[in-house]
Formats: structure tokens, C-alpha cells, sequence
């Protein structure tokens, strides 16, 4: 691994990777260096506590975990390293993420984990660039330049609707 | 601590102890031998591992571990021993223990948690003992000695509310 | 039926062997030996209770049972043996298996059922193995050979993972 | 017990009988005859297979269960009787009577249970006099003249809510 | 409709008909007379009123009522008629029928309704016919029968299951 | 009942005026006329058809209806009158009013109910208000200012808030 | 935009429309004029401020708003506005639309949304009719006219159902 | 309000206080400057407006923002600051702040809102503290002596639990 990445992207599955992909395809599209391999709470434990240990020694600013089912990847990183730690709650087949979402969000006082929502990887990204604003101005500008197009988007969209009328609109770009 | 415990008893907090003791009590009574202490995931995480990773050498045979909201400490000890471990989600002031429900049984393939009601700690020291029964007939025969005493004293209950009728069983046993 | 099988695996439908196929692999796998059949509880409440009366005297050392919905097999067999029982909550069409854990999890006080994760089979068997190793050292090895298994493919996945990237990793193993 | 009460009132602990006092209460006044004891599914399973085997024999014709938890007594009464069995979840302090609903009610094809709401004891005892009915014109006429003396005393609430107002109304019945 | 039919099976719209042909279809294969039609508490609630006021004069016993959403069918013909009322809590595309059972099972005191599990249109029609028993015996032996049906069905799979092993009992019933 | 009342404020039960209260308070501090009765869907069932068949004509513009568990009324009303309903879900004290909640906003498709939060009396009043706006001006007027009266409120707590420090602000006025 | 329309449906995201649809297509068939466009207020927040700051002046009399997730729409536009504001949940793929119920629903006093079910466009649409009913009778004729179309279209559907049995009602009008 | 304040702690309402005071009383014991009011996304929506507009400009690095219900005011500050936002889902009476966590935590694509635990208001500090240590070690330091701080009170408690045992343990610390 590079040792300056700035973020280190974790998850306790290769399953998780078509989700996660959201926060890597994020991160490589605003030039954040990251990190990225898996790591699991109950298959690779030692890996697991070598990493969170080591996280600041090896220059990362920010953590992003994600995990499913009962998910205590991002938890235990935060239980060992001071970093900011953003856990991302998988989707599970039985119960939606809810699973999920309580192991990762419901942390006690003392070690928080930064969650967000079932599936919601791209913005941990989003997150962790604002994190890294408080370093660096450059970061906050990113983020505002990001949410500027997320607005442009849209009103592109109102445009095209307000032209064409909904039902056509819907015809065109959602049913086919 | 004794060398020649057989369980060992973790709970992530002693605001979880009120709970807990039901298993110490039942363990106690049934002269079964245990250590217990606290190991916090989120707070303890090195006392997690070292107690799990020398758990067989130790020469326990079962654990049970209770842990409340994010509870990661079952799961995590069982990613780390052979041994069988018994998992208690204990109430939350919030989610009423549904948080620790989900975080402790909805474990991956791989790393099972024998879980338990929530708050069902006295069940986790049974559990125990029928585990134990295993490599000894004896505790067997404790279980199927418990059980029958749960039988009687149904019978027993039963035996007054006929004699006196429900109103005043109510009222003597229930109500005051 | 063998006698000397030490693992009894029942379910509630022949509609829950797909899920219950992964305890029994997990078992043939490791070489335990099981004997398996449909007992309903609803269905054939005579078979349940002459199964579970039985258990001891059969030579089983340990009881999985799986059901789904209204789930009462599991808790139902562990109100007549003193043998552990484990029990799998199977996902429902109408409640995602959230019927079947509350069924199988919320036991009272004197009858506990180890519960696995929805649709979690495979812990089951591996489960099974690890309490049968509180008598015989040697399926505690083979549990510990297995987990070493799993940290094994963990990390050949993380290597393929670095040296392909994320983008193919996803490409080639997750989406064809 | 007496050979001609027509329903059986069972129910898992002595501690649903502050809430099955309802259905116990609604039977004594509605003059319709009944037996009632503890049964416990997971404490006395071999009561619960003669009681249910009975049934039909001690000349029972419909049978109120109340259970809480893994609520499996409704159930299983109703695997092995082929009378109408009207099932009662009794609240409890970790889910609120949720487990003992779903324990109940998702029943799967072949074996009802009439479920009533969490708590619902009075409407158990208000529903097996509706079943009578099916027999004796009788109890169908009581179940009418119960539900007009609910009527009359909902408009005896509403003509002194009429005239004293709101404010007092309140004041004077729900706060002291 | 004919005069004679003992049960009247409703439902609030026809695109429930799927799941009701269950109890529709039970009914016919048992030989008991019954109607059917929609009856829509939301869209037409004047016929629900007339359906439910002349029910006893129209000679029915049982009412059979199927819902969902906010499924209020089932209570407003109980809260009219004395007869006893079925209710079928029809799964839904957001809430998955949760919200149907809750409008349909958490009746007030004084109005109950015998609740089904979500779907469960088939243990609907078996409730009415034990219901039936209570005033003709035939009926309760032809539960008695068809339960005994349910637990050969289920010996006849064991025995195939047993003959062919887990492994070639899926490929061959379960999977194609 | 004056003829001339505007809003019609219903509840099922007595018991949930404590709550309702919170309607006809804001009601009458709003000099907006309503009249208000008990009108239970469950035991006064011909009543809910009269009140809400005559409510245009007795010269209601809107109905207010509050009920709690199988909540019934709210949706009973708006499938008779083409007046706007608003329905409150009333705490309940096993489902907490999710019962009540889904029982009244999970409406099918042409029958639809304002739905409040739960025990969200008051917003009932002044959405009441905010409708009759439609039809005269002076209502929007005073909607316009209780908005204005709710962030003054907000302000001058800021304020003393900002004064005296937030640990005596609490120990002041949250605490004692 | 045209000065006159009297409803602005507005939501969160163009993913949206095709639930938002039923709404619009409704307000289209019964000839009620309004304007539609997206406002995301998380994407678009000044625009959100805008337009709910200038609907009175507009002379909108309605405004429905549909939103997904963190469903902030309906809220943030009714703490501006003192319009009446319907709101409408939208599905979510990991919570069915829970999310977005609670989100919308559970305002804080002061506050109202007019809630509809998950998904319910089409309820916002005839709840849209009936509030402008308040100021001109001819809504209300509208709603009643639709409503018994709604009854003729159930009654239609029995006649057939008669007619041909359900069997064949299923085959023809519900599976092909 | 100090210019030179880093972290903007703000909630709905007062009654919000006594949960948020834990994050105040953490950041003053840590001496990290913030300046605290209340702003409500719906009573004062221009408030939140300007204060989520000049966050960046007054020199706030973090802002922590607590809400109950339909918790609006983290994801709506979110939506116009790049700076991070992390949100408190307050407990509610009603829906235990399920409600509050699914307001705050769904949040879409685009708009990260760092969601703690339902009333996790300390980890909010603690959080706020970690993301300051991206641009200043010393911060980093202070989360390693906080966490350290947690293991030696825990192991405090070990000592004394292992001296008077678990029985004198509960009676002297946590029942009296």
C-alpha cells in the first residue's frame, strides 16, 4: 500500500464490494488517495486489530468500514484507533440492513462510529472529504463544488420535465 | 482467578451485572464452577483478545458473554476461541434490546453465537450446564433434575389456583 | 438410522431443507456423523415429542432444529431433553424470518435454545462441532482449523483484490 | 374439574393470570362454564399432550390459550386438538408482546390459532361465546346484548361529555 | 346466493382472490356450502353494513374476512354482526401485510376477530369448519382427518427423504 | 350541537380525549367553532354512519378523528363523507400506536386520511385551520401567526438560553 | 409556470415520479390545474425555501410533496408555508418506506404534514380535491362522484365474480 | 457568540437539552470552544438557514445537531454546509427515536449526515474531537487519553468486582 493514502476503506466481505464501490469510485473521482483491502471482524480478527492499531502510524486521516448482518467491523476499529471512523451498513437478505444498521449505529458512550445510511457508501466518501476539510481548505471547496453539480443536476432535470411535461419525461428517462 | 473454571462469565459492562447474575446465581446453585469479569469490546479491546485467545489454555469449556446496544463482545470472542460461546442481549433504555439481539445472533457463516432471549441470562447458564453434559452425564442429569423442579413447581401453582380459584390466587400471589 | 450418530438435525418442512442443506454439507464435511428427517412440530406433535424422549437414550449429543414462522420445534424438543438444542430461524415469505427468531429466541427462563442467525444454517454445524469438542479435543482442533481456513480465504481474496484492483475485483468475481 | 364446562382457559405461567383474569371475569359473568389451570409448554410438555388429547373427550368446545414470549402453548394445543383453539400473547417486557404475537399468529397451513390482540384476553372469552353460538342461538343473543350494553355506555359517556364539556369531562373521569 | 351457506367469505378487493382462493378452495374440497364476494369497507360501505347486519338472518355461522393495507373489513363486520369473524391480514408491497395484521389483529375490548397469519386464507377455512364442530361433530372429524392427511404427507416425505438422502431429496422435489 | 360549527373533532373512546384535548384546546384558543362527541367505530358503528353521511349537510368543512390500536374510525369516515379527514393515531400501550398508525394511514388508493404523528393531536387543529384557509384568507392569516408565536417562543428561549448558560437553563427550567 | 394552478405537487428526486404520477394523472382527469417540478431539499435547498415562501403569493391552495428516505420535503415546506401540505412516502429499497413514513409523519407540534400511505400518490391527489372542496362545492361533487365510481367499479367486478365463479375470475382477471 | 468557537452545537428544542448536555459537558471538560443554541428546522427555518450558510465563514469546524421525531435539522444544515455534520436522533415518546434515527440517518446520496446512536449525544463530542485531530494531533492525543481513561475504569471496576465478588458488588454499586 501506498503510505500516503489519506483514507483506508475496509469491509468485512468481498460481497460487500459491489456497495462499497460507491465511496472507492467517489474517492479516485475527487483525487483522494485511499487504501483499500478486506478486513473481517470475525474471519481475520488479528488483521483486524493490527490495522486499526497501526491506522495513524501509517498517515491515514479518516476510516470508512463496511460491514452486514451483525456488523462489528467499524465498531472494533473505533474501539482502537483516535481516527474518525465511518461505518457503512451493508443491505442483509433477511432483514434489510436493519441488523446492520443497529450494530453499527448503537455504539456506547465513548467510541462513536459516524454512520450512515443502509448502503450508503457514497457518502461516506462524501464524509470523509469533509473530514479532511478540517485539514484543508481544498476539501470544503470539493465538497461545495460537489453538492454545486448534485444542484445543476437537478435543475437540468426540472428543465427537461418542465419542456416535455411528466408523462413524457417518465416514458423517456424512467420506464424506457 | 481459579485454574479449573469451567465457564467463564463477560459481560460488557457492570451496568449489565443486575442482569447477568441470574447466570451467576444459576451457576452457583448448581456448583458449577466460573470465573467472571468485565471485558469491554469498545473499551477493553486488548483484554477482549488476550481473554479469548487464551480461553482452551485457561481450561474453560463454555462462555457466555453479555453485551447491551452495539453488542459486539460475543461475537467477537467467538472469532477468536473454539470453545462454544453463549451470547446475552441484554434491554437497552432505546430499542428495548433489539439492538443487542441483532448484533449478537445475526453472526456470518462461520462464526456462530448460541444466543439467548433477551436479557435471558439464567437460560445462558442452563445452556451451559447442557454443554458441559456433553463430556459428562452428570450435568445431564442436573438439567433433567432442573427441569423436573420447573415442572413441580408449576403443579405446585396449580394446586393452590384450584383450591382457591383464580380471583384470590391473584390476589394472594400476584397483586400482593 | 445409525445409532451412533451424535448430531440429530430435524426441520419443520421438507421446504427448509435447502436452508437446513448447509448444517448437514457442514457435518458430512467435517465427518460428524447425523441422523436428519422432517419432524413437525405442528404437524406430527407425536413424532416431536417421541424424537426429543428419545434423544438421550439414541446417543445424540446434540439436537439442530430449524423452523420457520410460528417457529415452536426447536424450543418445543428443548422442553423434553436435556441435550443442547440449537435452533435456525428460517426466513419467511411474509416476515423475512423475523416471526421465526422471535419464535425460536425469546424462550422463558429454564429452557434455553442456542438461536442462530436467519437462515443460518452452517453455524449450526459448526456450532454442534464446537460443543461436541467440550468432550473430544478433537473437533475443537478441527473448529480452529476451520476458522484458520476461513482467514485463509480471506486473505488469498485480498490479494487477488491488490493486485487486480477493486474495478476488475468487482468485474470478474461479483458481477460474471 | 367439572365434566360439563364447555372451555378451557390455559395459559403458560402464573404471571399471565393478572391478564387472563379478563377472559376468566367475562365467562363468570356471561354464566358460561369453564375449567382453567397453568400449562406450560416448555415446563410441563407432557400436561400440555393430555390436555390438548382430552379435549374433545372432557367435552370441551373451545379452548383459550394465553402465552407470552416464545409463545408456543396456543400452538401446539392446537396441533394435537381439532376444537377451536383462540390464542391470547400476552405482553412482555423486552418486545412488548411482539414475540408472543408472532409466536402465535403466523401459524402455518394446517393448524390455526385464533389470534386476539396483545393483551386481548376479554375479546378471547367475548369470541368463544361467539363460537358457542354456532350451537346454542343463545350465546349468539348474549354476544348481541353484551355489544349493545357497550353502545349504551358509550352514549352515557357522550351525553355527560355533552353536558358538562370537555374540560370537565376530563378533569372529572381520566385525571381524578 | 344460496340460503344454506354456513360461511361467508369476504375480501376488500379482488386482487386479494389469489390469496383467499386458499380458504375458497379448502371450503369446496370439504364439502361446506359458502358465498363469496367483495366487500370493500373503504369503497363500499354501505354493503358492508347490510352484508354484516343480515348475516345471522341469511344463515350463516362463520364469517371469513380478508384485508390489507389498513384492512378495517374484518372489525367493522364484527363490530356488527355476533357471529364469529375470521380475519386474513393480506400481505402488502411496503409493509408486507405488518400493517394489515396490525389494523386487523389489535381489536379493542369487546370486538374480536380471530386473526390468521399474514396470507394464512387456508387456516381460515380449517378454523371454520373446527368452529362448525361445535354444533356438528362431523366437522371435528374431518379435521381430525385432515390433520391425520397432514401427517402422513409428511412421514411419506421422511420415508423418501430417508431412501434417497438430503442431497438427492432437494435436487429431486426442491430445486427442479 | 350548534348548526353552525366548522369542525367536527371525534375520538373512539373516552380514554383518548387526554390526548384529543390537545385538538379542541388549539380549536377554541383559535375561536374556531367545532362540536366533538365519542364516536367509537367498534361499538357505535350506526352512529359513525350517520355522523359522517350528514356531515356536509350539518355544515362541517373538516372531521377530526382520533383512535388507537385497530384503528378504524378515521378511515371509516372519509370512505362515507367527501369531506378532508385528518386521523391522529393514539398512543397504545403494547405496539407504543404503530398499530394505531398503520391502521390509519395505510389507506388503499381513493380513500385517503391526513394522517398526524402519533398522539399528534394539536397539528390536527391546526391543519384543520390551514384547510379552511382555502376558503377564507383570515385562516391562513392566523396559521401565519402561531407560526410566528412558535419561533418567537424559540427565540426567547435562545435567549435566556445564551444568558444564563445551558447547565442552569436546564437546572432552571428542565429539571426543576 | 401558469400564475392560476391551484396544487403544486412537488418531490424530492425524478425517481420519484413514477409514484408521483398517480397524483398528477389524478389532478389531470379531474381537471384541477397545477404545476409540478423537482425540489430536492437536500439537493436544492434554496429553491425548497423559494418556492414554499412564494406559494400563497402564487396562489397555490395545496401543495403535495413526495419524498424517499430522510424524507425532509413535506416537513421543511410546511414549517414555511401555512398551505396545507400533503406528503408522500416513498418506498425505499432497503425499508419499504418506513424511513420515509417516519420521516414525514412524525412532525412536532406546530407543525402538521398531512400524511398518506407509502406510496400513496393517487390519495394525495382526491385529499388535494376535497381540501379545495372547502372553498367551492364543486370539489366536493367531484369527490363524491369519483367515490362512487370506485363503488360501481367493486360492484361490476362482484356481478362478473358471480357470474362466473372465482376459479375462473382468478384465471381471466388475475393470473393471465 | 465567541468567533473563534470550533464546534456549533444546536438541537430542535430545549427539551433537547438535557440529552445534548452530554455533548456539552464533554467538549467543556476537553476545553474545545463551541458555542450552543436552539434551532429548529421547523419553527425557525430562516434561522437554520443562515446559521448553516455562515458556518464556514463564522469559523466552525464541526457541527453536532440533535433532533427528535421528523428530525430534519441535521440533514437540512447538511444540505448547505460542506463542513461535517454529525446528528443526535433524540429518544421520543412515542417511537423510542426510531423515528429520529431513520430522519436523520437515510439520508440520500449526496448529503452525509454522521449519525451517532439514539441520544449518543456524548459520542457526538467525542466524534467532533476525532475529526478536529485531522488538523490538529493534539486532538488525536486527547481521544487516546479519553479512551484510555474508559479501559482504566473499567479495569478499576474488575478489581473491585474480583475483590467483594459479584453478589456485594451489585448491592453496593448499582442497587443501593
Amino acid at each position: 500500500m501506498s503510505e500516503k493514502a489519506k483514507v483506508l476503506v475496509v469491509y468485512g466481505s468481498d460481497s460487500d464490494l459491489p456497495v462499497m464501490k460507491d465511496a472507492l469510485d467517489f474517492l479516485t473521482e475527487m483525487e483522494i488517495s485511499f487504501n483499500t483491502t478486506i478486513v473481517s471482524a470475525h474471519r481475520t480478527p488479528k488483521k483486524l486489530f493490527s490495522f486499526a492499531t497501526d491506522a495513524v502510524k501509517n498517515g491515514y486521516k479518516v476510516i470508512i468500514a463496511g460491514a452486514g448482518g451483525s456488523a462489528h467491523l467499524p465498531g472494533m476499529i473505533a474501539s482502537i484507533t483516535p481516527l474518525p471512523v465511518i461505518g457503512v451498513p451493508i443491505k442483509t437478505s433477511t432483514l434489510s440492513g436493519v441488523d446492520s444498521l443497529h450494530s453499527i449505529v448503537q455504539m456506547p458512550p465513548g467510541i462513536p462510529v459516524a454512520t450512515m445510511a443502509i448502503n450508503g457508501a457514497k457518502n461516506a466518501g462524501i464524509l470523509a472529504m469533509s473530514i479532511l476539510g478540517t485539514a484543508d481548505k481544498k476539501y470544503l471547496t470539493k465538497v461545495q463544488s460537489y453538492k454545486k453539480s448534485l444542484e445543476e443536476t437537478v435543475e437540468n432535470k426540472c428543465a427537461e420535465l418542465k419542456e416535455i411535461g411528466y408523462a413524457d419525461y417518465i416514458k423517456k428517462n424512467l420506464k424506457g
